[in-house]
């Protein structure tokens, strides 16, 4: 008996869903869970199937890529441990979620490793056991450090994220390109508000009522990739830029932790600019 | 026994709230609720006190008018019915909610009249009782259009606020500073995410996940006048454009619903431009 | 073209969704929304399915009611407008939600009238065109006062839901019986806390820093039907029992509003003592 | 210059604000934030002043003390680093929370040690550097076990508060008497609904569509302490108990993370059954 997630992603057309049972119950599949969504403006069609089999997956594998045309996406995930990259600067917020959450098996994932261009943190994550990077952005271009970044991500072989943990150096478009829907990050703020810098300096200035976070796919036009969650939080005319950056960090920290497990249970396709949640 | 609303506003310094509770228990004042706040920035100081009074108030005012610098701007409200008018154009959920509340005087507040450059929403407002006066846009200028809004708005006497409750004609600099402070608008978006036109294609295309409203005082730059209050309800990839015009009207009914109550209960300073909510 | 929701509620066994899928493309339906859930404890199977038929809705109930064992409950329901009765007492806010959406079309609904065992919203009830009904509860034993309102009701044909909105007499046995699965009531309070009368004084007494609202079937145990949406807002120590009153009416126009739109479009399915919202 | 917060609770009468104003003003006090609240019912006065003296404050202590009446509790607390007792059975949740943030200074606060019935914890708490002490409740009176507890709080000498972490026994009422105000708890549902054992499994059966976390302080009286915070998740009909508790447990993280904030800033009063909150 195998847990195995189902996802389609394909062009829309009558029947669809039907076939797919049709497929999966031939082989004998319990269905646990099972959620679609057509976009009617791409015209495209997304399914997400959770089911148990006690037979030869291969087989099953092999007929749904013969039925399904050449231009599907189609994965067949067993459900096993994801590996997950974390990259940070200086903040510890998020990355002890994530660590904390590794560490006690709350999630279905394993840490490859924290890479960081600060040696703050190092002591932390050591004392999680997890070994840390430090890639120092000094006296070097962007594009040879991000070479040693990406010699240390080969050196452990395969992985499924890369998670920002608040890494606050922007990325080139060839690294982003190189790990496409592999990238996630948590933004400091309520996306399309506030893009880029100082997001708390400008939410102040505004005097806004409500801030937020929101995680997304690192794409190579910044904080401009397929949003994943948001989540706020109500502030007052009494905060000041720091209590913002404070109660936002508790903010950053639900997204992403959220952002994560969604990720984690394979319930995230992207759709060109924007993602489907199944 | 008579219920006052004393609000301060004016430079920081020492003793101020010990000042002012001074001259408020010499006159043998009850203290009912007491906020002050000081904005480490601009330096000014935000108070507003409720308080009974068995006695002459007009000696009091004399006195706290007189410690106070002329530069203090200082307000001594009976707690009485505010006066307002509401400008709509064609859509009823805000208007709707200020007539059922006013009409059932939830709110201490009644209706001067309702303006409209649309003829739809004349039947619904003269069933509840109110007054609706029609001012089209079609040939005429901005500035005439809005000299008739005036002229009705001045036939009525004095008043407290405009409501913008949807109308979606755009202010000219001239009347934004004519009745400045007065005039309150919700704006159905997150400002400063999609200022401007159509917020909630722009939401659909960004593919957000949390969408909001925003209430704010107007000034001659649209979108931008201080913010009163925002709310938010969370969207999924399910929406379209027009479900999240949908949702957005339930949250914008909440936020202006919300605001007015603010200002009817004279809680909403302004402090350049940000607001201070005591 | 006919726009048809199909709602099945069964033992769960394998291939439903499949089964289901086959006769519906059979008959060339399109399929707008599809979704189901199985009860891994009571093992029955929810589906509720919204498409598109270009052709003969009878044969196609036929054979899915063949299909089906006769434990099987099927609707196949026409999308349309549903015809609600609304009962109150005194309390007008969320009648003002039900009336003003019925009255703009905001919904696809109508209402039939309104009861009430005082004539505190007639006026306003009728303001909109509708037709209310005063059933005295004075001088006569609950038995007859039911009796009444059952003729009323009677008296014009079929009709989908009968509100609650702030009716506070409590209903027997025999009335929540007889109209079975069709009578839903706003509850003052975040069941199951504050079960019974006076909610808000419970809640003020023990200090809770939120309050809420819940919306359920009516069955003979009061406040223990199936729930169906449940709403909250934050509170603290400054709130009297008055404010939380005032805050609560917010809720409770929310929560029984969310409620009605999930009834009209057909989504509440009751799963013995809980509720499924597809 | 030296923090202080001021906190005064006693009978309320005119001109108290005015009065500890002007103590405090005399000798030369910068006043940063002051919030007062008075009960009309139990008729008490709350008072919260943090200020900044460059000065004597013994001198300006006695003066307070001297001017309020005996029957006032006063504290006088320089703002300093408060000392935790952290209780835990085997769930790591809410303590890594505590951990996280004490071990990276979020916090003013110091963790004394953590005490466990059971050794599940002790390596992740080590490995922080923190002091574990394992009391186990087998083949022993509960009078025995908490005798034990007690000796090791006071092996370290002093200290500000006892938090329950999660920590799954009853206490006697000596015991809660024995740290009056001191001792506070996560309880795993929204009191006072679901109250007891096992909140979820009662939650389930109920089928919410919400759950929640209260903080509060422990009495002698089981979950019937006065609530200090509350926080909530929307949940849904495909959700088992396992899920309940899993998004649970981050609801109680996030109640109980807020408390501890709360407690820390001495923004907490007992007023009776019920807090104040300043």
């Amino acid at each position: 008996m195998q847990h195995y997630i189902l996802r389609i992603v394909c062009d829309d057309r009558k029947g669809l869903i039907f076939d797919t049972m049709k497929i999966l119950l031939a082989h004998g599949s319990n269905i646990l869970e099972n959620e679609e969504f057509v976009d009617e403006y791409t015209r495209k069609f997304f399914m997400r199937t959770e089911f148990i089999l006690d037979g030869d997956i291969n087989q099953l594998e092999k007929e749904i890529k013969n039925f399904f045309k050449t231009s599907t996406k189609i994965e067949l995930l067993p459900k096993k441990e994801k590996k997950l990259w974390v990259l940070v600067t200086k903040e510890h917020h998020c990355l002890s979620d994530i660590l904390v959450r590794c560490f006690h098996k709350d999630w279905n994932a394993s840490i490859q490793g924290i890479i960081s261009n600060h040696e703050v943190l190092r002591k932390f994550s050591e004392m999680f056991g997890y070994s840390y990077y430090f890639v120092s952005h000094e006296n070097k271009t962007r594009e040879d450090m991000e070479k040693e970044i990406s010699q240390i991500i080969a050196s452990k072989g395969e992985f499924d994220y890369i998670i920002l943990a608040k890494y606050m150096r922007i990325l080139s478009e060839e690294f982003t390109k190189k790990y496409e829907s592999k990238i996630v990050n948590i933004h400091h703020s309520f996306l399309p508000a506030f893009v880029g810098a100082k997001p708390y300096k400008q939410a102040f200035d505004r005097g806004v009522k409500i801030i937020g976070a929101t995680s997304h796919f690192v794409t190579a036009h910044l904080d401009e990739g397929p949003i994943i969650a948001q989540g706020i939080i109500s502030v007052d005319h009494s905060y000041t830029e720091e209590d913002l950056k404070s109660s936002g960090r508790d903010v950053e920290v639900r997204v992403l932790s959220e952002t994560i497990r969604l990720l984690l249970e394979d319930r995230v396709f992207i759709n060109e600019n924007k993602t489907v949640i199944l």
